[in-house]
């Protein structure tokens, strides 16, 4: 079992993320992976992406790890109730980014181990890329 | 006459509001108590809970506490009029959450002794369990 | 080992850590427990304690968690550079206070699980009061 | 000439600065690299360093890059002159921490490509492992 993520499993997360981006014909991607606290253990940014993607990139993770819910399930509540979300975010000082490319880092039972924030081209093509970094690295993702 | 809300009192609320949540088989749970003036008094965070849990417990109670509105009727106004709550939101530097499991507590002549904020399961079942924590220190409980 | 702090860990630390002071003859006192990325576990203020100890509470705590520094070393850090602390606050949103009372949980293998704000008496009765509390849960403190 | 800093170079600058700090022997090092306008290209921080170090890291490389001014320089500033260190930064949202391991990066001609930003050990040893780091990737740094 797998208590505590590390930098070299956040390495591997940001380079098979970016290598299945590349696979699928993305646009530059930016990709963060955050501790079980929500704080950055690594980030990439791709040469063409924007200055901005940082921020997006965070948070799409610091959402997943700090209410516990993937960026598809934000997105749902923010359609269906936009105004918990828009006061969620205030109460995280708006680093919250609720669309999918935000990923939950699960260990073998289930433990939040940290989160994948992952920007650049579509929330879904975003989201399957970072899925695949992250069984790359042996890891369980919830997107 | 009960005038002030007592750390002892505190304690009461956040630890039968766990057994209540326990009994109806609720995710993990976080609970806040804050005084009149919106100032914490304690706080239980259980394991399993995600760590963005005290911000939406606390901005549950504080919006009840500031506005004089349980978090039903916050949610209420925010569905009628949501610039209202995102407006009220940003003159308290963004720490209110507009949603059940944010109570009032009352003394013996309706007075605001505090509020309380559960976050954890549904909205409903996080208002439902703080009602119970309140009742069994014999205060009473606006939801 | 203990390598991740529980609810129940939290609760012995505040409960001892007021009993100390309380032999001590301390003013009333705030106490919070904060995870290993800095996010509050459990707090309690005591009756007669003012309304705003919760940040400073949370203040002593966060930057000893986020630094790695416990409150002496902070303290001596600013009165040698006070720029240094009063930049690296500003970093962390103003939630840094960098005098004794915040102390760094460490488990066995001197990992860090965490932190204990203390606040009420004089910076080093507060700090002396929460080794008590951490000695009694059975963890390393760091202050 | 080399007129923007690449994504390639960013990583090489990150891992040689982390094995010269290898080399030395310090404590667990973080590592950033902003580009030309403050905005992180890639960051990295080592298993056992504390969670606020992405803060720290990018605190040094953003003053050195939107100031221009290496760390050094700044802490000279800052000892000379404390207010104006301490007004700069608000007026930069607090995210400046002036002290060495601020590097900037230059290109040929002199010109600012980007800022490096290194924190774990003390200031000098941050910035002499940051400028091992620059130099292995064919860059100019001024710390």
């Amino acid at each position: 079992m797998m208590s505590k993520l590390t930098i070299d499993a956040a390495r591997t997360i940001i380079r098979e993320t970016l290598a299945k981006a590349h696979d699928m014909g993305l646009k530059p991607m930016s990709v963060i992976v955050l501790d079980a606290g929500g704080h950055p253990l690594a980030f990439e940014r791709e040469d063409g992406a924007a200055p901005g993607r940082y921020a997006i990139a965070e948070g799409k993770a610091y959402g997943a790890v700090m209410l516990g819910m993937p960026g598809s399930a934000q997105m749902a509540r923010a359609e269906a109730q936009h105004y918990f979300m828009t006061a969620a975010n205030g109460a995280f000082g708006g680093k919250v980014v609720p669309v999918p490319g935000g990923v939950i880092l699960r260990g073998d039972d289930g433990e939040i181990l940290g989160g994948v924030g992952v920007t650049g081209d579509t929330s879904d093509n975003d989201a399957e890329a970072a899925l695949a970094g992250i069984a790359a690295a042996g890891l369980k993702g919830d997107a």
